[in-house]
């Protein structure tokens, strides 16, 4: 699947798509997703942009994991890790970038590094593993 | 802290406090956050859901430690890591059941047992860390 | 399996058993380990500890999955996660008690703490993901 | 600290250090670790090699923490998730390749990628968040 498909099918796959952000790159077993934080700064709590940082890292992993194995919208998530390393800016988009540390029939593993544009020192790095459908 | 109280100083945190639910119990270290999945049911995806999870764990735990360490606005996630055990159904409430497995006096460590309403087996297993300012 | 056939079990599996303690209680879905910390204490690091709590922790949930699916010895580890609490104190024994969490056809989650005897404080809590072959 | 600075400070600090591997690349921020697995093949259980490769990663995320701040042995572990990826071969050396992802005054976070000589597939992903001392 290449970028075009790739959003495509996380349109379809995410009605409220917007929330998780943009597709921006996609490489086999690689991906990055954008988001900007564009609402309401004074109500956004550290719990929600918390919430919002492991979404964003959710579906880039997916979409990294189906840019190996395909559209199978089947594939759950069985564990999330993840350590926030650093407040995020709340005037800046977050990059969530994500790579495939392991793909098998049965279980996937990716990890994802996220970060405010303009920064180099990330502000969360996330692991999970996905379950594949027979 | 008792539950008024708590309620009150959550609601004042999160002002979009809907989403993250209602604290329904509180004991000296433990939490009951529930959430109702009433809106639009088609439009939620496994990604939302987790996500919402995540949200209702993190703010069950924070809670909490609240309860044994009074109004800290300050307290700070430092690492979440979460076991996705069962598809929720979409139409029963979400129990979030936090307990604190520590209290120090710089790191405190709390578990969350999550289930919908009217279900033995938990949806969600989830351990956090949470760094206090000094 | 009872207590007496999982020991014979464990100690084929294991045939340098001594290092991973002795099973104590078996329940269905449950297994309790404890370990002498009685060799040279002097040369003991922390490194070491965590070494040892980590796989003390580890048979203990594989004797609580087996104790409800039975002696399958390909069950494989794919997740674990542990939180340090407190300095196990030297001159105690550990005991590591796991609960599982769930135990699916092809994935199972099982939750362990960790306490020196004669302690109520946890010094670990841990969360282990195992695969189990079809 | 060079590498033969923190080679001699690991020794002291680890007097059974040679179950621990053998420090073989030290950068500010990164360090890699390498173990034989030279011992009677016949008794190492997986339950072993997880143990073994989580005191490798463990020791490799020290010195890569202690190149930054230097030789504090005060710093102790908080947490630690391990991904579990790949059987090792019994018969290669393990690498354990560890880079600091923060540095800070509280917390410090590393991940490590585990490797067998010889082979680009990592058989383990580590990440660990270590707490310093004031």
């Amino acid at each position: 699947m290449n970028l075009d498909e790739m959003k495509s099918f996380l349109a379809e796959q995410f009605p409220q798509g917007e929330r998780f952000g943009e597709l921006v790159e996609l490489e086999p077993g690689q991906a990055t997703m954008r988001l900007s934080q564009n609402d309401d700064h004074n109500r956004i709590t550290p719990a929600h942009q918390r919430s919002t940082i492991m979404a964003l890292a959710d579906v880039a992993v997916y979409a990294a994991l189906l840019s190996k194995i395909g559209p199978v919208s089947l594939a759950v998530t069985s564990n999330l890790n993840i350590n926030f390393m650093k407040e995020p800016s709340k005037s800046q988009s977050i990059l969530a970038q994500a790579k495939m540390l392991k793909v098998g029939k049965r279980l996937a593993v990716g990890e994802v590094l996220v970060f405010t544009t303009g920064d180099t020192d990330p502000i969360a790095h996330v692991t999970m593993t996905y379950a594949i459908p027979s």
